[in-house]
């Protein structure tokens, strides 16, 4: 069988776990990552790095883009542009449509595959609440994080002037509702009060009751778990009180990195064109045949 | 915006259900249902009833095969010849691969789509069990059902010789693991043990513990309420530990009618050919416009 040719884009928390999952997938071949630096990896010294696409002799199939959310729009196209295969986990809630919009376009032109908004939420949580719509159409679904430490809010913070390093947990208040508590080593100089407005006023924060909390070291504080906790009660037909539950306690960045390798492999088998993972069968994100699935499965 | 034009094969619980709910589901014309007495519902007397689909003379796009197991297949390829696409809930896990196929046969040469096994087990735990193998490949999963009764295995019971009215619950012991309690009132003249035997040996109870209990009145047990309880413990990578649970309590019938009446609108998107749940995209059970569910829900 022809093994999937993958590059990794990005060696961070996310990036980092997608090479520890393509290294024991048995349908991948990691073709090597690209880095801005070209340096080697040091967890993974026999990992070939680039710093682009281009100097890679072998034909890519898909790449994984493990980058900052805001950078995906544009390095995804220009992914795309080449015929390859994308996965991002672009996290922005009020803007996938749009994305997808976009990267619909150049993948469609140049006969490539975009997996939009992969990874746990937006994602497999996407799907369940999908799925929950679909057995009780009318009630309500409350999607509850944590206690966890958020990539993305993390990196929002982090890219504010004045922050040295930071952390942002999501804290769950009950019914949807979450505290979003943020804590911050500040750079030589920088004043906390401009900080701390950056941060409430930041596209991340401004909705959620947020604290900011300045500390020494925030790597004291660091750990990699998160959860989720998701609820509905709904009626199918005049039959009420249907109650569901989905709960996870995880490890964040390996699980996204793994829903972005499983991703990857259903890009494969998806006509040309941009796609969240509520549009794709879940039988596609899985290594084999259908048919074993099944049976398996079902 | 044009209707699917809707038939209910069947009257049961779950067909009586499936009515309910066209009835307030907005895209879906409830043309009539099947019976074979041909009499009209008691609970709905509004609701058209003939004998045959032959003797509707609008066009139908969906038949609801809300009638019992067995019968599926000869059913199901009686209408997908016609054209019509077809909605089952074949609940033998055993041979749902090859009913899909049979069915994937007469659906491709009809123009037609057969939706095989919709419901919740099998249909949408299976589609938790296919996305929890997506987010962590190694592990384990364990369904665990119950406390309720089995509609499939009330059935079979029923149809034993010697048996006036019976009930089977489902009881969980762990690790998937699961007890078969069997209530039954005998017909008159009937020899408890040998309805007993024939049970044991049903293949749909041959290789559970089943516990059969002789009673009075069957109905004073009735409950259509059941629940299940679906965990995995897994790896994503050679990150361990990432523990999921999917939950719920709900009403059996109605559960079950609400998947199959959500799946007769994802029959309506799929090109010809048979389907189990996990291979069909979950927005596609969503009534109205995709977008806008990737809008609301990823």
């Amino acid at each position: 069988m022809k093994k999937i040719n993958a590059i990794v884009v990005g060696s961070g928390n996310v990036g980092l776990k997608v090479i520890d999952i393509l290294l024991q997938t048995k349908d991948f071949n990691l073709v090597g990552a690209i880095r801005r630096s070209g340096e080697p990896i040091a967890q993974y010294p026999n990992v070939v790095v680039k710093t682009s696409v281009d100097q890679f002799s072998e034909k890519i199939d898909v790449a994984f883009l493990a980058i900052p959310t805001r950078e995906v729009p544009t390095q995804a196209k220009a992914y795309l542009a080449k015929g390859i295969h994308t996965v991002d986990s672009y996290d922005i809630h009020s803007s996938i449509l749009e994305v997808r919009s976009e990267l619909n376009e150049v993948a469609r032109a140049n006969n490539a595959v975009a997996i939009v908004s992969s990874g746990w939420d937006p994602g497999t949580d996407s799907i369940v609440r999908a799925m929950l719509m679909a057995m009780a159409p009318n009630g309500m679904t409350y999607t509850n994080f944590g206690p966890g430490m958020s990539m993305g809010h993390t990196v929002a913070v982090k890219a504010i002037e004045g922050v040295k390093d930071a952390l942002s947990m999501t804290m769950p208040t009950g019914a949807g509702v979450h505290r979003r508590m943020v804590y911050v080593e500040l750079s030589e100089g920088a004043t906390p009060e401009i900080v701390e407005n950056l941060i409430k006023t930041d596209p991340y924060f401004i909705h959620d009751e947020t604290h900011v909390k300045f500390v020494d070291d925030v790597n004291l504080l660091k750990d990699v778990g998160h959860g989720v906790e998701l609820t509905r009660k709904g009626a199918s037909g005049t039959s009420g009180n249907q109650n569901f539950m989905f709960k996870m306690s995880i490890d964040n960045p390996a699980l996204t990195a793994q829903v972005m390798v499983s991703s990857g492999r259903a890009a494969m088998r998806q006509e040309k064109g941009a796609y969240t993972l509520i549009e794709i069968p879940v039988v596609d994100f899985l290594e084999g045949e259908r048919e074993d699935w099944i049976k398996a499965l079902v």
